[in-house]
């Protein structure tokens, strides 16, 4: 029997196993097996490794994948968009999956709330079949219902998981939260998600960027992705001054709309005053519960704030991600964010790149 | 000379000091004096006499009144509405002036963010002439550019006293952070704003309305403002018990509209887990700063809330709450929150009933 | 073999026709076999006989239907809510099923725009088994991914099928162009979606509305729905006339929103000089195309309007309908909107009756 | 006494005369009096000119203007975005003046509606003093309460009349009926609104954008600013055919935003087939009553569409234009639109030239 390999999470902060499971040569109604080409690291795998998220072990990481149809099941002849499917199709996919039918799939169309969503690389045990549910790994099994796309000729895969799971996180967060053309934007972090931000503000037409992060080689990725300009938090260390610098920046009242993708639940305190009075604070970084601040309430009656939050995205933030990296300038920043690559084998260095912040993003390349 | 007798907060925490001002005679272009019939005490007329908002004293309180037009300044020949004005006409006004030319007023159209609002009541110093710009005093005078209402004879000065500046506060929160009709709601706190965003919520269609509140004798009127369940947190006292009870009234999952009305920081704590995720969550109570509370900003992003602040109201809110109040039910309604009438002599007395929560509207009649 | 009967449209303009169709006793996965109790006929019923609508003869009419599940299909274990459902359980259902994959399902989240959409009781050849698939018949066939609602005890079919489509119509339609609280509001229409479109208004709190319609009994009708005036198209004869009458009701410069609900082409000339400067129109009525008028668009530009259509309605307006008839006061309105009913084997009669506006709503009782 | 000349609409279809007036060497309260340096020719004014709207003759046309302020009232310190003012300082203004206080600027916030408005250029017979208040002359002067502009030094003359007041009138009927990133859009006409609305809508991220108009040098301008495909009117005839192109170029549905910019009545007609089902169609151009056409009401409800007016604009419209053309690349386009300038004695000839339509945008320099 033919087998793939799969770099596995077995326990929390140990090493990545490679295990071999059996090689998929059939899919039920609707699935699809996929072979991977290239799979994204994201830095949730890096709280997922840490144990800082509760999920099913073994899971096999990775939730951002491109890669070729190598078996179609019964019925699966289109993609979400309506084209045609065929074996040897390069595709990409939403790493969700929502049951459509509960109190927020239906009645309040909330699906990103849906009650029994399960994303590939994050909720699917390893030690159940077809086992190949994540990216880290040279086969993926696509469940019926996945939002799958077929990526036209013209966009590269490196630009699809350079953009990974935070161009479509961005674009859902401010959807919710929009930029208007002309706005003064500021965008608190400067990893995938704060780079996404800036792109889709840009793309919105906002007229003055200001990002907050680092290290350096970020602050320089930020400036290409639209920002006009950069406070590094390794220069600027004292919050206070970075809300004077950041309040100057915004013309003295403030920006229209904050973006925070920090992480940090500080970096909220931070924010919250950057916004002019009237303006919005979309929180977008908060994905982990990383525990309580000391915080003021009255900022936001007083400053009439809307703050927004945003939890993940559906599969038609996918699709318009896809389509905004179909635009040269964007595809082509999105593919040069990768600046590391490793086989899978590596999948342990490659986590540790990514858990120091060493790299722009980086993939595995199974 | 003729005078009129005025109460004024001359220190914080002391009693109020009858004076007598010279009595008012003349008006300038577009200005005017109202004899007071009838004030209003606001809690806020309480956190004034504590100190716990700077004011330039001494100040005549009073933000909340209705009175008869005496003397007409030249060019003030229509109310805000275009109604044409007369001496003798019962008016009331919104209690803010704002600037019309700052960058909230102009560019950013936040005027209740004006750079330079002053409040009747509030922001002008009784040591000054013509010293009587609060309606705790036989007259009032107002500047030219004041929003005035001529009351239609069928609209009760009770009613928009018993109002007061409560039920635009609403408004002005609920236009930012809207109900639906069918909409679940539930409102933290009893208060004047509690009650009126009960009414607000019931008029735009809420077909569930939550209170949650006290002393019982509020909690009365919150039934007959259209809460269809109440909490008495005189009986729950546990914050954890309290979220339990809400959500079970809300179906589980929550409220789509939750509505802080409260004042003390921590009900934002409490609040914000009671929102259906996707939900909205209306902080309307934190006008004084009160303080940190120790929050986990994770809950806003997980919740994909909108969390939304609103400050103070605009003329076009009164205008708006004085025609919901000539609906006859909110008239009603309105009017008989009024349940203790003091003489302006009593005015300490009126001010201690408000402090303890001992009645349900408190007003003075000069 | 046992048999059911059913009234069926064979040939337009001619009488329905009662035919014998094979008792259904069996469903396959996801389907349901439901034993009709009351069947709503509904005005594009009349278009349908009339052949103004293009459909696959023979045809089973009725798209509002109550009846109680009498087989059930394997899977098909809950409701559109969750609830779950059992043999003998009274429910009804959205008319319409959509494809969920289309560009209009999917990309622009618009399903009533699906391009595969199909109707019970317009879009099915009742040659083609298993042919039941319409409201005039003992029994009805509902295909796998209908949106069946099982009805509280509380709630009775007479309300259910008195609000029939149009409750939900004019739900989608309010959707799409908002009635404010404190609106002032024009209907043009008091057949049973004008009527339904007051309903919605009055609960979203318009204070002002005003019904142009007739027949008289209508007005009556209208009146009880929350209609403030009423112009009557038999008396107010002039088009002319009639919009300076609804102008002067809706002091001089117009309604805050006018909602079309007549079909006939040039009301919509009459309707859209209604609004104020900067209101709303919503053309809910031209559902058929009934041809061309002479109309002027600088009218659009000059007051600047927004004229919205809407086209059907989706689960989650039936959903939203459905409670809203929970509501006792709307219940009964709507309930009582039914003043005629007729046996199956009188379903021509019935059609008349709706043809010639006699009744309010008209019903069958197979 | 000196003297200041001015080009003066005296009689419909006829030649404008050159007239000497009082040269202004004070201003009241609030005024000021501008030394004009550069005036654009609206095509509003070719209407004017021939007595398509009813003007109070004479009148000195011109309400594009910039020019530097040579006296200026009392109390009139600050510009309208609070900058300082002082003489020389180069200047810009909004062309209209609102009273604030009617039912439509107060109540209804639709000011571009108010009752009194008045417009320089326009609404001002040159007979009565200060006889100046058009900008087809040496000298304007402009009323207290005009919003006024001082221009940046970095951003030229040229850019601010080649843009004229098509650019703030683009922005307002874009604010009613917005472009979100991504969007495919179609603009029908390739005059002075709609290359302002294709700038706008490329500002606003439309990804797809469509420009149908004339002649070709205006198709040129049209691909500079933005559009990515184009049709000749004068190439493809036939409407229909051009409707067919544009739903092809839109993908066969249709686009997500129509903006129509002609003026002439049918192309309402023509562009009301082209969004897509659940789309929006800005009907910008029908700004003077050109008749009536012959229209299916029924397209509206079946397209489920939003049709958008908008009329004129508002100073913060014109503050976002200026803000706009701050960014290189609009000044550059909007200031090479001028490509034919005339001195201020030949007026008739510059009037000619874009009744012609034979040049970009056309300017007097007086």
């Amino acid at each position: 029997m033919s087998t793939v390999k799969a770099a596995v999470l077995t326990a929390y902060e140990q090493p990545l196993e490679m295990r071999e499971f059996p090689s998929l040569t059939a899919a039920g109604p609707g699935e699809a097996v996929v072979r991977v080409e290239i799979a994204g690291i994201c830095g949730t795998d890096v709280h997922l490794w840490l144990g800082q998220l509760n999920v099913p072990l073994p899971v096999i990481l990775g939730h951002e994948t491109v890669g070729r149809l190598e078996v179609i099941g019964a019925g699966l002849t289109q993609d979400w968009r309506g084209n045609p499917l065929a074996v040897g199709d390069r595709v990409a996919w939403a790493s969700s999956i929502v049951c459509g039918e509960c109190y927020y799939c239906r009645v309040k169309r909330q699906p990103t709330r849906c009650l029994t969503r399960k994303a590939y690389g994050i909720s699917y045990c390893a030690d159940t079949a077809p086992h190949l549910r994540g990216g880290y790994a040279e086969q993926i099994h696509l469940r019926a219902g996945t939002a799958i796309f077929r990526l036209p000729e013209s966009l590269s895969s490196d630009a699809v998981v350079g953009a990974g799971c935070a161009l479509a996180t961005a674009i859902h967060g401010l959807e919710r939260c929009p930029v208007e053309w002309g706005d003064t934007v500021i965008v608190q972090g400067t990893g995938p998600v704060g780079l996404a931000a800036i792109a889709v503000a840009k793309q919105a037409g906002a007229t003055k960027i200001l990002a907050i992060g680092g290290p350096p080689h970020r602050l320089v990725l930020a400036r290409e992705f639209g920002a006009d300009e950069v406070i590094d938090i390794g220069v600027v260390t004292d919050a206070g001054e970075r809300q004077r610098l950041a309040l100057a920046f915004a013309g003295g009242y403030g920006a229209d709309v904050v973006i925070e993708c920090v992480g940090y639940p500080n970096a909220v305190n931070e924010g919250i005053e950057l916004p002019r009075d009237g303006g919005k604070f979309l929180v977008l970084g908060q994905y982990a519960n990383a525990g309580n601040i000391s915080f003021n309430p009255h900022t936001i009656t007083r400053k009439q704030l809307v703050v927004q939050g945003s939890w993940g995205f559906e599969p038609r933030h996918v699709d318009r991600g896809l389509r905004m990296l179909e635009i040269p300038h964007w595809q082509h920043l999105f593919a040069n964010e990768i600046t590391a690559r490793f086989p899978l084998a590596e999948a342990n260095r490659a986590l540790e790149t990514v858990k120091n912040w060493s790299a722009g993003k980086t993939v595995l390349i199974p």
